[in-house]
């Protein structure tokens, strides 16, 4: 049960965005734009992979299982392999400028702080563009506010995790500026 | 000089907000419900504070000076009675309400699921509204966002703290919708 009288029974982040649905608009206009608008050359399953390797790290357990879902659903790949990438991405076969991106992306979640020039030099040597750079500290940082936002919350969370696999089609579908998003 | 060509020389958040103007709308619409709207219970000043502490844990220079002066403009108190706060709001003579507010904030800094039932019940006694428990989280959340996008690209922000202080009434009378907040 959510620490506070949510008025409502759903999952996750849909809790608090139907109890407080004036700053749920700005934070699911942010969600669109970032992990979802075309004009981007980092594509939807690369941005949302970003997403939930960083609630991974902060052990979101909601947040993870919603954007992982949608990593593997866009990418084609399965649950295993996305948490392959969570454990250790430089085991797996993502591209080069993608490990170099989620490198800065896990400074990120740390501390703004821990990324240095090296880590972006490193992303520029792999193909990284400073837009897609700028994309993924904020990606990084947008999921250290909405993981926080959950579970500062209490909010509880569907346990199986086939749940969010199914259900990532028709979210990819919808997009996040729909409040109905997680539902 | 920040990791990535902003293509311009703007302090702290302003820099990447001009870079990259889509994501600049959401976020500054987020602070400003937030932070400024004036349906809410907490006052302007109180929720600078909130903003100012995180970003003082976060040891984000160019937030917590911008937000600590925005919250002892609004407070009508003076910097060394915010950086007291930020020392240890404990000590301070601040309300019940707005410690066990920022010993919430305080949780959600260092991770959502620090924040306790007891944390929260212990604000409810002090007269806090589940809204504005809400609010404290999404407030300290944010800026878990805001401080990581500021130092995850390495922005430059100036040093001399008058310079906030300077600012704080004009920032205070525009608002947050406007691009041109951190001017």
């Amino acid at each position: 049960m959510a620490h506070i009288d949510l008025g409502n029974d759903l999952p996750g982040i849909r809790g608090p965005m139907a109890f407080r649905p004036e700053t749920a608009k700005p934070l699911n206009e942010l969600a669109e734009i970032l992990l979802r608008d075309d004009d981007n050359t980092l594509s939807r399953g690369e941005r949302e992979l970003i997403g939930a390797y960083v609630s991974s790290l902060n052990d979101c357990f909601f947040c993870q299982n919603v954007h992982g879902g949608l990593a593997q659903y866009y990418m084609q790949c399965d649950m295993p392999f996305i948490d392959a990438i969570k454990r250790d991405p430089m085991a797996t076969s993502l591209s080069g400028k993608m490990k170099a991106l989620l490198v800065i992306a896990g400074k990120v979640q740390a501390s703004g702080k821990a990324v240095t020039a090296a880590d972006v030099a490193a992303a520029r040597e792999q193909g990284a563009t400073d837009r897609e750079i700028h994309d993924a500290v904020l990606i990084a940082a947008a999921f250290c506010m909405f993981n926080r936002y959950v579970d500062g919350l209490g909010t509880w969370a569907p346990q199986d995790r086939q749940y969010y696999v199914n259900r990532a089609p028709q979210r990819a579908a919808e997009g996040y500026i729909d409040f109905d998003l997680y539902k």
